[in-house]
């Protein structure tokens, strides 16, 4: 008889809930996004569905409705009741017995969590520290996939070493992004960034960073940096969406600036905000 | 409220069951194996549950214990009573709401499932047709993670070509292995296969092959081919622990030898069963 096993206990591979059969366990078979609301109103909601279809697309995830993935999305953000909410979800390819080769007719699984997300106003003012990892994420990063261990790797590196994000380096020795974040260093009037490629995530908190930054008037460039050059920025920062731009003031042990937020990253803070209030 | 959607369907985060909290579905945060029995005995048990072991400490899954699990093993194949049985496991570092960075703490969760293999008579007669597609894994392919989305995504390519396993080629244009399996040409008396790097798996069915390949008088090579070096072989052959050997008589359209299994395909697969009988 085909049997499965849950820790200790056998039972017959028929009588196992769909969820240990989900291609998203044993291949990272699906694509995900995060949203977060500001005051109870979600931001960059289309540019988040809009992406999420995209890497859909890329996997040949098929038959998913987009304005069905909204309604949900509305639904239990408005169920969940919180003004800053953190809005997690993804899609699986479906659940079937482990096989690579997958049938077109499986029925994709949707998966979505809303949590509160804490204040970060503290985080902001005192900026974060970071240390550097090599990339040993796959060549698709612009599909946000499942296949996170890499960045669960270095994002766990970086904890050891008392840091908040890992900033992942490829093996030319360029930044690509953050494990869970895209990067950025000002250089006087410069704000400098990793261009688009299918090695880093066209992320969408990037997006605005860049219009945020042509506000106060800094001149953009889209070129990878060293780590060398990263470490000899005047102030860096990241960007994600939980928590649009943090500042970074240690990198891999070194102060940046005088080891506080500088000042070009505290007027994108404020620019930022001006769109999503 | 903190809360979780599965489909259509809104619940507390609270009441969701720990499967849906995987952090093998976030992000493919776990590492496996596949085994296979030949008339009622497992083969290679020893080496697969020391890679596993290595698996889990390369990604830092600690408190596992091996002898339990060996013996889970023994345990579910027994229950199940194949003759030839494949017996897939995993493990994930465990359960917990989404975080990148991880709790020590967390009880890692076991999975496996045994099902009957079918009879590879015909296959190993016929041989396979195989494609190429560019490798797009991560830089560890030496750890056997969940994160197979590239494999997933090479296997449905080649499933459209009509092939049966697609085998990865670099960014240098060398062939790495295949999507599930090694990948092995012969030119005249030598057996040739990528070397051993974290490029590859160190796969155990490799081992075996390198040793009948010995056992029929062939010289080894481990040096990586490039697709027109494939192309150009005498013999192509990949190995995999559900079926040992299988010949390879198209690749990329083409007839390898005269499309038909060839003579040292045939002796090493006569000799890899002296290992399993």
């Amino acid at each position: 008889m085909q049997i499965a096993m849950l820790q200790d206990r056998i039972l017959p591979l028929a009588d196992l809930d769909p969820a240990h059969l989900d291609r998203g366990t044993y291949f990272g078979d699906g694509v995900y996004e995060v949203l977060r609301s500001y005051n109870g109103k979600i931001f960059a909601l289309q540019d988040h569905l809009t992406r999420f279809a995209n890497s859909l697309a890329a996997i040949e995830i098929t038959g998913v409705d987009i304005k069905k993935i909204r309604s949900r999305i509305l639904k239990a953000f408005d169920t969940a009741g919180f003004a800053n909410a953190k809005i997690y979800f993804h899609i699986t390819r479906g659940s079937a017995p482990r096989s690579h080769v997958y049938d077109a007719d499986l029925k994709p699984n949707f998966f979505l969590t809303v949590t509160e997300l804490p204040d970060d106003s503290e985080l902001k003012a005192t900026g974060i520290a970071v240390s550097t990892h090599p990339d040993w994420r796959w060549k698709r990063c612009d599909i946000k996939s499942l296949n996170l261990l890499p960045n669960v790797l270095a994002r766990a590196d970086a904890a050891k070493k008392g840091c908040e994000e890992a900033i992942l380096v490829d093996e030319a020795g360029l930044i690509t992004e953050g494990a869970g974040s895209a990067f950025f260093a000002i250089f006087g009037n410069v704000l400098q960034t990793t261009p688009l490629t299918a090695n880093i995530l066209p992320s969408i908190t990037r997006v605005f960073t860049i219009k945020a930054a042509k506000n106060i008037g800094l001149e953009i460039v889209e070129k990878s940096l060293t780590v060398q050059q990263a470490a000899s920025a005047d102030e860096l920062l990241i960007a994600v969406t939980t928590k649009d731009i943090v500042p970074v003031v240690k990198f891999d042990d070194k102060p940046i600036g005088n080891a506080t937020p500088g000042q070009s990253t505290n007027l994108l803070i404020q620019n930022f905000h001006t769109f999503t209030t």
